[in-house]
């Protein structure tokens, strides 16, 4: 294999396939074929505009990637060719405050691969063999390719600190919002799902969760009810709407924890009061660290994360344009991977 | 003495001075002869209009109050004639979910004394016992009518987790902001206010703290060069001011707290993308436990709060209401109190 198929993406046109030479890895590196690749949220923004001046004139993108090693640069012990691996998309300075406190995910200078670098939508991607996570046996990479999807998730629940028999209420039934909810349930929580589409609501009820209709239902006041009063211990919004932040803390209990996991488009207004009243906290949620991603391996592997349920549909690589723009928002959709090159082992 | 002289509050008119026959203090209950009681800005927002549901045709405010116990009612052990003592001014169910999960000071149903009761702005005042805490020797009845806010202040940092070494930043340099900048510097932060006024920026340097004007300088460019790019771990918004809110986001680390302490007239905006980007937290806080009036006292007792800068007028009981219509809001006055009884010892 002397060259890898690639997907480029130039800001404000479309997708280009291209076949690129491949260099040997550098010090400390690995690189990687690809599998699966995962299409993300975020990916769809950018498709639709979003982030272009950190794109340059063109870019791969896709960080939702598995796949096996094939080639290691100098200095990597930890690798061997053909081992089964997932990446972890983040290149931190280690020099920051942040990085020096110890929180390198949330690096001041943080690189995001796939979208400030290249990324998985490619048969070769080349990373930092401090990014590459191991798969254990009995995992498929298709499978494996919802990893960083479920980390982001983990990382969110740790972030809320649930803890065993509490209450927790995720606003928003999407791909995340389930994941998030899963994550919580194996935290230990009781957890319902507020959610207005019907093909997600049918999804949320098939994986054992209650789920509450917002537009039927009060959310708030059927919470209050499930909990004798209390509330929720933990709300993960997860809907970016006014609406679903407005429901977390009429929905908290006191001292009750409110993790913020969507992006909203302009400044959202909080009730404020609440916070006070009932010692609300509100907390921010990025990414993921690498005890998320060994955690979310873990999930995967134990068949807590319902894969087939979750994969709605496979493209192969030359289709990634048709993919992205298929991607229309009915909700039926929930994960939309790019099969690269398959199963690889 | 068979009667107390009382200020009582009629809401949408003002206060009048009337002698209240004593009756004993009921089972677990404590009467108090007041020395001293502070005019808390709840009060004055009372004074202006605001909670007029909470008090019924009249009401007797103040709630920051000390003095002497003058009656004890049956089941009281832990007090005798004499002792001087200051009140935690909250009445809890105990049997609400917020109360069962330990956390009675903001229990669902909570009463504040001297809102929902009758308070300390009388020659007497009866409470639970529970309510009550000893004065060590070395503190007199006037400094003691600090503890309440004092221990505002302390609970605050301890909802902020301040820790040693940290960097913090108090946004508005009222009685509460210097408070809180007194109880973060005792619990071993770095502690820079954020004020405009200029007689509350005098008092800010002779205690001791840095300060930054916001008419004159950028706060979040000021805090983030004294920090080495960092900026502020904890930061404590006790303006109220949406522009104060902003300030808070700007300027706090990667992994910073935000404590909001002001109540706001609306529901304000939040620049929820930098709690995403720097995974900050924003946290309520509401009163005080009771180890926050441990703590208060101590620090009172130990002169780290200047008792004598921070009380700037005293008035008798029959001048209350021009003590109250006479705090225009010119940032010249810090605390006042009003004197009862006087020192009682
Ligand atoms: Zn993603
Ligand atoms: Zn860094
Ligand atoms: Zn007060
Ligand atoms: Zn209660």
């Amino acid at each position: 294999m002397k060259h890898a198929r690639s997907a480029f993406f130039t800001p404000g046109s479309d997708f280009t396939i291209e076949d690129v030479p491949l260099s040997p890895p550098g010090r400390g590196e690995v690189r990687i074929a690809i599998g699966f690749c995962g299409i993300c949220g975020t990916d769809q923004h950018i498709f639709h505009g979003a982030m272009a001046h950190r794109l340059g004139d063109r870019r791969v993108l896709g960080h939702e990637a598995s796949g096996v090693i094939q080639a290691i640069g100098e200095g990597v012990d930890d690798f061997s060719l053909g081992d089964r691996v997932v990446v972890r998309p983040l290149s931190s300075c280690g020099t920051c405050p942040a990085c020096k406190a110890g929180h390198t995910h949330v690096c001041q200078n943080l690189k995001f691969l796939g979208i400030d670098t290249d990324g998985g939508f490619s048969e070769a991607w080349t990373v930092p063999a401090e990014t590459v996570h191991h798969l254990p046996e009995g995992i498929s990479l298709k499978s494996a390719a919802l990893v960083e999807p479920t980390a982001v998730a983990c990382h969110d629940v740790r972030r809320g600190r649930v803890a065993p028999g509490e209450d927790v209420l995720v606003i928003g039934g999407g791909p995340i919002g389930i994941l998030v909810a899963i994550a919580a349930r194996e935290a230990g929580a009781r957890v319902t799902v507020s959610e207005i589409n019907d093909s997600r609501l049918a999804l949320i009820g098939k994986l054992g969760f209650d789920a509450i209709n917002p537009s039927r239902d009060d959310v708030a006041a059927t919470m209050m009810e499930k909990t004798g009063g209390k509330g929720a211990d933990v709300v993960f919004e997860v809907s970016g709407a006014q609406a679903g932040l407005n429901a977390t803390t009429a929905v908290a209990a006191v001292r009750g924890r409110i993790v913020v996991v969507a992006i909203y488009p302009e400044a959202p207004s909080i009730e404020m009061f609440q916070y006070f009243w009932k010692e609300l906290e509100l907390i921010g949620a990025r990414v993921y660290e690498a005890e998320d991603y060994d955690r979310a391996i873990a999930m995967i592997a134990d068949g807590k994360v319902d894969a087939a349920a979750l994969i709605t549909d496979v493209h192969p690589l030359d289709h990634i344009g048709a993919a992205f723009a298929g991607l229309d928002g009915s909700g039926a959709a929930m994960k939309t991977l790019i099969e690269v090159s398959g199963e690889l082992a």
